[in-house]
């Protein structure tokens, strides 16, 4: 059901990579709530092509850009601008890469320059597009940037090694910058904290089927998909949520609130006789 | 502007005393939204009359009930089912009061009486309310409860006294229930924690006008309004929101995530000069 | 090893049941590093009897108090005063019970009398300890008064139902008189949450025994022990902790910060098999 | 007053800077309490000097180590073990600088060269150390890493800009090294989150003395010194704490819990007059 909740708005959505990516979600939902937007995503994962379809289903323009570049981000925020008519009210920031886990380098055993890009491109990536969107003035006041994080930049879980690290800078941006954004031109800053997802991205990363399994059967609610993630995200791009800024917004079925479920217990017990 | 968001759901909407109250405003968003519903509020607090009004802009009906009876409740949840038609899909609990701030007694100098009326009050309600709801199976699969909550809950607001023990108690049911209904019911289950608020409750208490200020001059955003938070709360009663649970969701301009702002240090050297 | 670090403080040590308690623990290695204290309970748990070696092991008198009652413990404080030879310099709050929980209630049936209890006993007895202490300005500058807590207070442990409320009301008695008690006169207040302990009282929880293994499992240092959270505890009542106050501070073996950990997932996977 | 509480113990100390440090501080107390140990800082800082006259007070040698280079910190591990006679017990983390507050950019107009170098020195330099120690198992059983921070990592205080970010990547790499530490060698990783310290390195960020008195006023005991900070962090150093972990403890004078103190709403009010 589409509510028109986006009607009029502008916005950027980067990271949609395939179908099973949340940004991907994000993108047809928007569409749906009414919003006119560009596509962004780093030319190397471009070349996989599916993007184009999902720009055809949306009449969305794709302006590739490496996050990691200022003036990639300058070109993006710029083009939009023109593309779309108008500054922008949203951007969605769905950015993370970790060469140490590709490679499958134990924490305890961190590659340094790696290390270095995982940060670079999850987070520092964040800060860069609101930089950048800052001094072009890019975002309508009240607009609204959100970006996708993980919950291992609060507790450890082991198979997320460097990325816990990323995901902890990047909502501290989300603080830091959402104070000057706010203050400065009313825009909110927010992260979203989702359920593990079997994205292509998500499905990397070693032992997450078996985590996944165990985080449904934690949360009350069982994880979260990307479908859900995406009707979230669109209430928070919305106006009705204009006093909302500098979070970190669960959106787990209640995993994050559960110490330990009758599921799990269970299992335990099963397990031990 | 209006979206249909809650178009076919109905509710109950607790705590609506003036029109300066948030829960008159979520009763005014709601209706706008789509939603029917009805409206109660302690035999006492309704002798102000006012809430007729409301009654009739919104075509509800008001059930009245002492929230800490769970004779009340149980008549409230009936009697709203038959009014309504069906189920409830959302209820808000928006329901606070301490003696001991009415009465000007320290906190060192609590009334233990007092004290437990301000848990049974403010607190063990919202656990009747959803423990009513719950045996009577009067909540829809997937539908979602709200309460309203005050940040004193994690930090010390010295003039807000008793009430800080009492929102630590109504956010811990939150999550405990929310657990609870979240896996038997799909119903969810979360408190908003608001901006100091000029309603005719938040005005009672001492140093109220000073810290409102203060608190506008922290949050990057400013302080949010009674009706921001009406649009806030009907996104959580929306399908957009359904993996939402357990959580206490700041909306408050920034504050909660803001160590001082440069205002309050302008403010606070000019005072030293 | 005993490192004097008590030498010529005294104090009261509430909650030592038997030889499993925390609070027992507490009142040996308290006595090792050099302190005086008295000892008190109620009077109903003192019959055990239990208590009476621990007091001549530790030079110790016992005054029984009702936790609940204002009376006995002006009472407990006026004596200890005398008792010890003047003010004391730290206070352990050991005391909690559930009528709910020892009567199997689950939690979507709480029965609200029991409840009050469980708050009354639970976490309304630390406000009177600290209010009744204030009054009769019991306790020295700089002084230190810790409660032991459970993390149920921050996320949902199905097993612990109300006191969950009852400890996320006890953390807040923390917070809120810390904040007073400290600027007046010093004295600081923290509460420990603590790893899941066997005592006598933590047995007689339903599900104890399995979910004492998954924190064990979950936690990388493994389950704290009532010796050493004994260990911590005096480190909070010694001079060199004097600026820690208002905190909820986990001993826990990392449990609290652990998402999940290795073990627990080659559990649930060989469950899987 | 001196209690033996590290005797015996063997460590590496990092970051004292000049008497005002709380390294320097830490050192001293470490002596006093029976450790020896190694100091360490950049080759850059030492040119200053006064680290020599530390090192005499202390007994202590000095190993000049970039805490950026592998290298460098693979010598400072080797060259203590060799020095102290044997794997250390406890290491001092105190090490952060930002080029981007050094030379005044606003946190909306940061230099991204001079942000990596902020993680880089003031966080990856810890993982640099934890996971040198680690692979050169330099640390004995149940041996104690502690960092110090700042609450800025978890709200935002605007004169601290990137130093923000940094600090939060410092905390997210003590839980994370922390859990893979404590399941394989015991060891314990912490951060301490001190109040506003006047030190060298403190008293360079813009508008330190305003924050330095608002903090003072808000928390109910004060700012923490330097002095008891070292107190603090030798509890951690000890014996008596082996089972706190992963955790950021608070060394503030009840800063962090306090919403707003009296004397901060007196101050307004006088203002607004």
């Amino acid at each position: 059901m589409a509510y028109g909740l986006l009607n009029g708005k502008r916005g950027i959505i980067s990271g949609a990579l395939d179908e099973k990516s949340i940004a991907w979600k994000v993108a047809l939902k928007a569409k749906e709530e009414g919003a006119t937007f560009t596509l962004t995503n780093a030319p190397i994962a471009m070349r996989m092509g599916a993007i184009r379809q999902l720009a055809e289903q949306c009449s969305a323009e794709i302006i590739p850009a490496d996050a990691t570049s200022v003036e990639d981000l300058e070109n993006l925020f710029t083009k939009s601008t023109e593309v779309l008519g108008g500054k922008v009210d949203f951007v969605l920031h769905s950015i993370g890469m970790s060469p140490n886990i590709r490679k499958g380098k134990a924490y305890t055993d961190l590659n340094y320059d790696w290390f270095k890009q995982s940060i670079d491109i999850s987070a520092l990536s964040f800060h860069k597009m609101l930089q950048t969107a800052y001094k072009l003035d890019a975002i309508n006041e009240w607009g609204s940037v959100v970006a996708l994080t993980y919950m291992a930049a609060q507790r450890t879980f082991p198979f997320y090694t460097d990325m816990a690290d990323a995901k902890a800078v990047l909502e501290s941006i989300a603080r830091s910058f959402g104070y000057r954004y706010g203050k400065e031109r009313h825009v909110r800053v927010n992260t979203v904290s989702q359920s593990p997802t079997p994205t292509t991205a998500g499905g990397g990363i070693g032992g997450f089927d078996k985590f996944y399994d165990f985080a449904d059967k934690t949360s009350p609610l069982g994880n979260a998909t990307a479908d859900q993630c995406a009707d979230y995200v669109v209430t928070l791009f919305s106006d009705l949520t204009k006093m909302v800024t500098m979070q970190n917004l669960f959106h787990d079925g209640g995993f994050s609130m559960t110490g330990i479920s009758e599921e799990v217990m269970q299992l335990i017990t099963k397990e031990a006789e």
